[in-house]
């Protein structure tokens, strides 16, 4: 069966197959047979992901099931399916000198209940105190989805007492830069620093026929300001970039000046330098368009990660690897987070590669595509690179 | 009973006297009351706006008493009780040459029906063909509303045969300006005029961290740098103001690049020419802002309506008065649309007093103030011009 058909299947199952659900848990059967198919030895452990391990495991590959409510068919699962078919080539060719493990790490999308790589977090011991009280849309808490696939309390610690000698993750880019530059495979050099800041705006409510514009205190006019000086400052940061997805003005009538913008800010940045820049200048900018415009300004810092780079040896052995297939070995940061920047941050390391996504980079939606020669450039990169690291 | 007993009475009805409603009607039937009293003779026209009248109506003076859901006391009622006091005073002093009429409109307030001054436009043939249709927030129709108090039909055309020598409207400014001169009143120069562009910014939508800022088109960059320049040329154009109330930001994901920004401006301008220069300024704007964040954009006036001038024989008899108090005359524009410039539109010579709102120039809620001194200037400025204009 190839790499697609196998994502075809799991697509079969459900598009959504949200984190510690049936269907997440058919999508985990599903591998565990391609996994014994493929001669390696299942397991699960305390938070219910799954391994595939040819003797001691030493060198693993992965990525994750559960998908978002809509979802396409390559992103986190192409990672699992991938790991499966290579370690299974390399098994049929003999006994390499480390074992290998294919792993499917549950729960990596936050989409479900807000909090995302659960699964790797879990094993390395990251979990935060409440995390079994987070709820889904439906009022289903983490700790009830986690017990009703039978798998009981949410574990309290990790256990990744031997760590392995490295993680390899293939993962599609999300995105539209491998594309532009024609290239099928990338490897990351980071994943990319985030921060997160919730931004208000308090102006002076008023009539729109009233208020002379040297009177007013618009707060959608700091923020349009703000907004603009935000942009400009991540586009000289080098691979910075700086999302206002979320806008709400108040009271929000045509006739009315708006006397508050609430906006949400997510900063990232591939190196920490750079995410430090990009935040002063952003908390810089705001508080000058505010005081512009006559209004105040409140900025809550939600979140911060600095960024976590990849290592050298996994990461130079894919760049090998891509480069034996005739292809270019493009370097470039993961702007999204993944479970290989947890198993980084708790020492293990760790390596990315990045696949094609075709259809302008669009992910999380139906129209996610990545075209079958990137695919198969995926697997054959990612079966040289795990013979290369297991000695095999 | 001084102008600001009567105001409480009229408020003590409802803060909400929604157009066309019982307590609309209760508001018209208190002021039918005192100008009984004051010894006019009481008519309601077919749109049952209420009209006191000595004798043969030459010079007309009024405002409206229907109100907003969150109304202070002085919007429009000041008008109608300052009318009533004035022609009641020089009722008492004998019989002026011109006769004088008290008017108080229907229907002035567009937030029940989505559209205003209706009272002033049926009296003077400018009524719709959808008017009877418009429905409120609870489904009820202007015509099942005007119905339900016993006015029949909707009047189908005008009813001004003999129009009158000239109409005055006090009216508190709800704006900054005469507060900013320290000012008690003011003489409107004119109405100013006013278009509504609907403006939707279209680009691609992607992943907060995938999509570098070269190759996005971020729908609320866009969106941000053209509010940026329509407020710019605003402040450019002498008495022109723009105002960005509503702003839509799709899908409205923190991580999600917006692929979708929908606004609305409302630009307003005091003259013919500067509302001209200021919707080709936002034209430009906009187009250059979707052009350079590599957006298309859509823009759809949803209306315009040029200045009405105010005319100079009643403005100045205005403006006497007021300096006969020994105060300055500031002159100013309307930004807000009021009876006056129905009137003036279908040829009526037409004045507005403006009174100085305190409270910041708040209106449309609670907080709307107007302190004695100017609520005593006003009735007396009224007053004197009434006199004057009436030849008593």
């Amino acid at each position: 069966m190839s790499v697609v058909e196998r994502l075809d299947e799991i697509y079969a199952i459900a598009q959504h197959r949200a984190a510690y659900s049936p269907e997440e848990d058919a999508a985990h059967e599903l591998a565990a047979g391609w996994m014994e198919e493929a001669g390696l030895t299942v397991s699960r452990d305390e938070a219910g992901n799954l391994f595939g391990t040819r003797g001691d495991a030493r060198v693993w590959a992965g990525s994750h099931l559960d998908s978002v409510p809509t979802a396409g068919r390559f992103d986190g699962a192409l990672g699992v399916v991938a790991a499966v078919e290579a370690i299974a080539a390399i098994a049929r060719q003999g006994r390499p000198r480390r074992t290998l493990t294919a792993v499917a790490f549950r729960l990596e999308e936050g989409a479900r209940f807000g909090r995302g790589v659960f699964g790797s977090r879990a094993l390395v011991g990251m979990l935060e105190p409440d995390e079994a009280d987070l709820r889904d849309a439906d009022g289903i808490s983490l700790g009830e989805a986690f017990a009703a696939l039978g798998l009981g309390e949410l574990p309290a610690g990790g256990w990744l007492d031997r760590p392995p000698a490295c993680y390899l993750e293939a993962h599609i880019e999300q995105g539209p830069v491998l594309a532009d530059q024609a290239a099928a495979l990338g490897v990351v050099t980071s994943i990319a620093g985030m921060a997160g800041l919730e931004i208000t705006f308090t102006g002076r409510r008023g009539h729109a026929g009233t208020v002379p514009m040297a009177l007013r205190a618009d707060a959608l006019a700091a923020a349009a300001r703000a907004i603009c000086s935000a942009h400009d400052a991540a586009r000289r940061i080098p691979g910075a970039v700086c999302t206002i997805g979320r806008l709400a003005v108040l009271p929000g009538a045509t006739n009315t000046i708006p006397g508050r913008a609430e906006l949400f800010a997510d900063l990232r940045a591939p190196d920490a330098a750079g995410l430090a820049a990009l935040l002063s200048a952003v908390e810089a900018a705001v508080a000058q368009a505010a005081a512009a415009s006559g209004c105040s300004v409140e900025v809550d810092q939600r979140w911060r990660y600095e960024p976590v780079p990849m290592s050298a040896a996994p990461t130079d052995a894919l760049r090998r690897a891509i480069e034996r297939l005739g292809l270019p070995a493009v370097e470039l940061p993961s702007g999204a987070g993944h479970d290989a920047a947890i198993l980084a941050t708790a020492g293990v390391p760790a390596a990315m590669l990045f696949v094609r996504s075709d259809a302008g980079g669009v992910s999380h939606a139906p129209e996610e595509h990545t075209a079958i020669d990137a695919v198969a450039a995926c697997a054959g990169a990612l079966e040289q690179a795990l013979r290369e690291l297991a000695g095999g």
